[in-house]
């Protein structure tokens, strides 16, 4: 079996055996993707570069962890196949910032 | 090559080609993937359950897929294995949240 | 005194007697204002509108004051007027939304 | 009148003329001030110390300015006086983080 699907396997077994599919809609799964990627923020707050370096590792993968379970769900709920949408993001990101023009800038593509 | 590593690869060439690394530092990385959250957020601002099923697919593909780039760009900067840490967390979130205490409610682990 | 400077007095009386200044750069202060929102999201997660309806207010009261005390700082640390520069968005958005397009509806003034 | 009581009047006048008080419920407004605290952050994403500095003052103020107003709409909707919330929160903020302990710290309180 594939990873991703080993892992949303995972997520849905876990997911069903405690009957929260009634409140995964897609507006939850979204807010949920916001307040976990907002703890991992708040492991770096009022931290400078060097002290950014310093922070616990297993925090850290903790609140990513929890970015991707919501993330993966919300794939899973839209029959979104991870690895598809992942790589069709890159390619329009390919266009968007054209490499003779974006190499070395953290420019948005608007304003290339 | 497994699909996590062929997604991965993917976003490195992309990041690297454009010289890129310097900018993603982990807290730089948090924040962007609040904010691709966040517009992810966006396309269901305002709307009610029956609304929020229409929303434009390929839009909330385009988001989602964003807020996965930046984490799979930030558990390869950790040297984190994105399966490993998503089952890890489910294992925790299993002790957290017992089956028996949370089936069927969206009560936060403090409150059950 | 106005009653903003009162409070923004109030804000900088503690700030300053915690040595805290140094760390209330633009950026982390803008981080801190999405952590706080989280939080204060964190409160409605999973909930449907009757639910929500009846969220402990006083949890309510202390997620707002805390996104509010960060947005009153930021605006002080940029020497903006709360007042001004709020009353002047209201005209901006008056362009944005004019009310014979606007009414009823939560569309984005790009798609009005 | 009140500066505060001022602010609040019009942005009630310009949701009224809209006939926006519908879509304004506690929950979409939480989700809100979030979306508008992200395209705060947004500005300085990427941005070491300095350049942060040199980031257009009318962009952030008017994203500040965004997140001041659905916060106020926030309190307007709960029947909160905002002075008095950000006081009462500075005087919890006071015990919490007590000044011989926080001094020259970011620490979070629980790890004082």
């Amino acid at each position: 079996m594939s990873e991703i699907k080993e892992i949303i396997d995972t997520l849905i077994e876990f997911r069903n055996a405690r009957d929260w599919k009634q409140f995964h809609d897609s507006k939850n799964l979204a807010i949920a993707i916001g307040i976990e990627a907002s703890e991992l923020n708040e492991l770096f707050l009022w931290k400078n570069a060097e002290e950014s370096e310093m922070v616990d590792q297993e925090r850290i993968k903790e609140e990513l962890a929890d970015v991707l379970c919501f993330a993966f769900l919300m794939a899973e709920k839209h029959g979104f196949d991870v690895k598809e949408i992942i790589l069709e993001k890159i390619k329009k990101n390919n266009q968007k910032y054209p490499v003779d023009k974006a190499k070395g800038t953290a420019k948005k593509y608007n304003e290339l």
